[in-house]
């Protein structure tokens, strides 16, 4: 046994099997290659040897006594090797299968002293240091298997509903949606930046020939498609230039947003839920390994908690409860009745006491009435039209006479907002209306407008955050932990 | 029959048959109610309803002498319109059913005056004009479903191999790639932009803390998850803030990254020519009626132009053809001989002669060998080393010394380069060595480099054009044609 498998060259195929595959074989004694990289070396004997493709790793029972010491050394945490041997039923305890080793060849050395990641428990914080390398770790391995999962989930159901995938811009001209803070696109330079005659910048002389930004949602464009096609969703990146370094925003995100013509709010929020339920179901079912071991690490770091901090359900649980159980549906106006009673508000626990009709609820609101109050999935609607963005439907006023709009916003337990959307203002008069209460150039958004000019109909749609499904899907609690490699303020690795 | 659906409010579900459906329903005489929007109305009695779900209208009779002249009058082209009536068998000639109106509701007026989009052929270049609009033509619905399927088809190719889809960053601090000019991101502002104290810009004052720009690629950042998870891919947007003007090039376009750890030049390969035959098949058989439209769409423009430059093989013809043949693969240096000796080189039709070998190849270089040469998809392998990037394996030197890389570029008929890709460097000295030789800076790039300092093993992988592949399965010509708002130079309108 010697490390002589000659490097492949270009010619030849590298033919491998993988160790998900291997883990699940009926078929022993035969030949096998498997490659991957070493997680341990025990006894000069048993390498646990983990190729990605499952979390799990073989045993790789190496003949010490024939293997040269040279090459035995170079069997470190981390190094990649390549080995052949015979898959056999294995004798030890912890597994079914062992390849016991006929060649090993190193791929790649690790050196011990240097790799980061050892065989130990590291923190999330060290983690996200090594965003890349952390892939190689049990729980990195599960997240994103978890994330793979959601995403093919969504366009399988969109896929089946008969949905145009629509790819929007990321490059944008139009800064009206409002969402916040945006990043500006140019290829003009800070030195010798082009002017006009009264001194501005030229954005004449920019790359668009005007300035451009990077896009905060892709829903206006998204109205446009579906106003053809009838149905569409979006699934691309986005975009916040807010200073925020919380454990639920990043600067670059992923955001699915579906439009649906001759639909109202009701459609909307069916739509949300129906979305919602198949894609934790396809990934319960499709990643049953990794989200048990998620619902594990979950459950020991619940144990450094204070007991009244802890989750009631563990991690299966509130995803089948999700399953399970219709989301609660009500409106602004009834959540703030039941806030304006609640005890955190009577006892003045909340930080923003809610005493009038009007005020925008903050994250302790929401979560009081998600995860205390309802304590399930809440679809609220029907904000005052004041709080919400200028596309959204203007409802008939209330008996009060207060204006609200047909939005809709769907909370989630322990992430908070998992969706914003709304019906969309059809009605051109009323669009302008409120356009130009709110300050919003009308010429430069004669496009979206023009949908409104030629055969308008009722549409509505919403936008999902996909890291935030993410994180309740896998019960991670930081967002920089769901996104390979994430940009916030003043970070950019990688 | 009048126009008396009332607007369906919040609390009313929409309910309305898809037109795609109803057209091929053997279930008659029931009522049913479709939306859509006008495409023509003729003699004040049949309506061609289209709503998107697929290019076909369906014909609604209405019963004029019954209906109101101020509603009649309303239903024009562009006309967004609720129908309930009953289904029934045509006896027209050209359609298997039609709608018999009972009411009609106008959801969106259309100004007939007004409407750019008449019953009648439209030139491509004005389309362009009117993005926001053209999905609601023939050819756009066709184009943006076959869009469509092709993204869906790639997601579940991989998925179906065990790929982990992975969301590369789009705000980039590395600029080695070297694939071309970049756009900044920024929060800075050109007035009172912040400086050091040597007058240079102070990108420390940057949102990131540093210079960010769009990423060109996700390669270097899917590497470092390939040799995580074994095999990985992207599907993301990536710029170029190259001027170029051309009917292939695009300031913002969709990019397909597969990267593959254990993996050489010949799997890459492989796994490119699957990859590209699944996905047109998958069009194929989804797609039917929008390829069927598209091909004769695409035979009537050729009908005008001159016998010699019309092209030999129908759009199925092609993409069938692609399907049965292998991609014919060769090396650049067996090019070099071909080209040499070929007769436009010799008659010097080409612009760019070829006489030596390490000469970069011209389109009409690659546009000779797969069109006259070949006749079908060639995979052109092992160019000089000086033409491609710096993370391409270096392959030994050939018997007369001249050094070449393990890339491969995958060139189609009509389209030119759909693929480039190579096995990637992955013995660390000879990495640092080249990035040295192009004067790219190590430091920044330490994290690349620690894939091949703990646990390096051959990879490959390869980057596909999403819209070229969409041009070459639509048939369309132009790259402006397949994104539904492109961006270009001075564009960015939508």
């Amino acid at each position: 046994m010697t490390g002589s498998i000659k490097r492949h060259d270009s010619k030849d195929m590298i033919k491998r099997e993988k160790i998900k595959d291997l883990l699940e074989t009926t078929e022993f004694d035969r030949e096998v290659t498997v490659m991957g990289w070493v997680r341990t070396f025990r006894n000069n004997q048993f390498i646990a040897l983990n190729d990605g493709s499952c979390m799990g790793t073989i045993q790789i029972v190496v003949d010490f006594n024939n293997t040269p010491e040279q090459l035995l050394k170079r069997i470190t945490t981390g190094a990649a090797v390549a080995v052949t041997g015979t898959i056999v039923e294995s004798i030890g305890k912890g597994q079914r299968v062992d390849v016991k080793a006929t060649t090993i060849e190193i791929l790649g050395d690790s050196d011990p002293e240097k790799f980061p990641l050892q065989p130990k428990k590291h923190s999330l914080e060290f983690l996200r240091e090594i965003a890349h390398l952390r892939f190689r770790t049990n729980t990195f391995n599960a997240v994103f298997k978890v994330r793979h999962a959601l995403a093919f989930a969504i366009h399988k159901f969109y896929n089946e509903r008969g949905f145009v995938y629509m790819h929007t811009p990321v490059i944008t001209a139009s800064d009206a949606e409002g969402a916040g803070e945006m990043f500006k696109v140019t290829t003009l330079d800070f030195d010798n930046t082009p002017r006009t005659e009264d001194g501005k910048v030229n954005y004449a002389e920019d790359f668009f020939g005007r300035a451009t930004n990077l896009t905060v949602s892709g829903q206006l464009e998204g109205e446009l498609a579906a106003m053809a096609f009838g149905q569409i969703y979006t699934f691309g990146p986005t975009f916040r230039a807010e200073n925020s370094n919380t454990t639920r925003h990043l600067a670059e995100f992923w955001m699915i947003e579906p439009e649906v013509a001759f639909a109202d709010l009701e459609d909307n929020m069916q739509l949300a839920e129906d979305m919602m339920k198949y894609v934790i179901s396809y990934a319960l079912e499709n990643c049953k390994e990794e989200i048990e071991f998620l619902n594990n690490r979950l459950q020991e770091e619940e144990k450094s908690k204070p007991q009244a901090e802890r989750s009631a359900m563990s991690l299966v649980e509130k995803l089948n409860f999700c399953l399970e159980n219709e989301f609660e549906r009500l409106t602004y106006t009834e959540a703030i009745r039941i806030l304006k009673s609640s005890k955190p508000n009577q006892k003045k626990q909340f930080k923003y006491l809610i005493d009038e009709w009007g005020a925008d609820l903050q994250s302790e609101h929401e979560r009081y009435l998600v995860e205390k109050h309802f304590k399930k999935p809440v679809i609220l609607t029907d904000y005052p039209a004041d709080i919400k963005s200028f596309y959204m439907r203007q409802n008939e006023p209330d008996e009060q006479g207060r204006q609200t709009v047909a939005a809709m916003d769907i909370l989630f337990p322990g992430i908070g907002e998992m969706i914003g959307g709304s019906q969309r203002e059809e009605r051109l008069e009323r669009l302008m209306q409120r356009m130009e209460q709110m300050n919003i150039p009308q010429d430069e958004m004669w496009w979206y407008l023009d949908t409104r000019r030629f055969g308008s109909a009722p549409h509505a749609g919403f936008g999902l955050g996909f890291e935030r499904l993410v994180l309740f899907v896998t019960g991670m609690t930081n967002i920089r932990d769901v996104i390979a490699f994430p940009r916030f303020p003043k970070n950019a690795e990688f």
